[in-house]
């Protein structure tokens, strides 16, 4: 594996695309969104859904956004960031969600924490995810406390 | 981003690699566990705990498999590998498990399903994890047949 490096540039573009991610999630434009992906990425979500490339990431968003996620608000609370290789950047970002209503089956927490893995390459000069799954952070019951 | 290959024979190491994590997993043997993967790996577990390094990779994990999986059983379903760069390759890996117990406040299925980001990366020859991310999919319920 070739050293790795990550420049001021590189990161500050990676935040970017960070950050537009959580715009076009809270404006509901889920081809902004989806154009933070390159056209092999693959995504799995929080129910362990799989999707395969742009155009079913883009899908998938546009159905949900019509429904459970219309209203929810998505904040990116920290970032960290990790070079592979060159043209390779690893990013976990922590985020919290407020607002969704919750899918059949399943109920989210009102206010929602997560982590996310992003695989981040540069293609043609530009930033984008090749790699994105995502996790709610589970509240752990607290410790009984004996008397 | 410099052009990737997949060779057989990273294929075949990288296969070999991600059959020691079920190997070891279901001979309670942490240590080789977490030998799968590199010294600064970061590991995001289905309940959205994110250990850092191999260090605690193998100590959370031992406590586990003192606990809710010392009887567990994982299997590896498919595998499917992707080239990111030379020297980075990225994995999604889905398994089965039974006979493991439930964390507190939680209910595992009683057979699980998951999936597994994994990004490997080739450090002095030899193919390991430095990214890994767990989730369950959720089974979701059947829809109402309108008789």
């Amino acid at each position: 594996m070739a050293s790795a490096q990550l420049t001021m540039e590189a990161q500050s573009e990676i935040f970017l695309v960070i950050k537009a991610l959580s715009d076009s999630w809270n404006s509901h434009d889920m081809a902004a969104y989806a154009a933070q992906f390159t056209e092999d990425a693959n995504f799995v979500n929080v129910m362990g859904m799989h999707w395969k490339g742009r155009a079913q990431i883009e899908a998938a968003h546009v159905q949900v956004h019509r429904t459970i996620f219309r209203n929810s608000k998505l904040k990116t609370l920290d970032c960290s960031l990790r070079p592979l290789a060159p043209g390779v950047v690893l990013a976990h970002v922590r985020w919290e969600m407020t607002g969704h209503e919750s899918p059949p089956g399943v109920r989210f927490s009102e206010v929602r924490h997560g982590v996310i893995i992003g695989v981040f390459v540069e293609q043609d000069g530009r930033w984008l995810i090749t790699a994105f799954q995502n996790t709610d952070i589970v509240p752990m019951p607290l410790p009984e406390i004996k008397s």
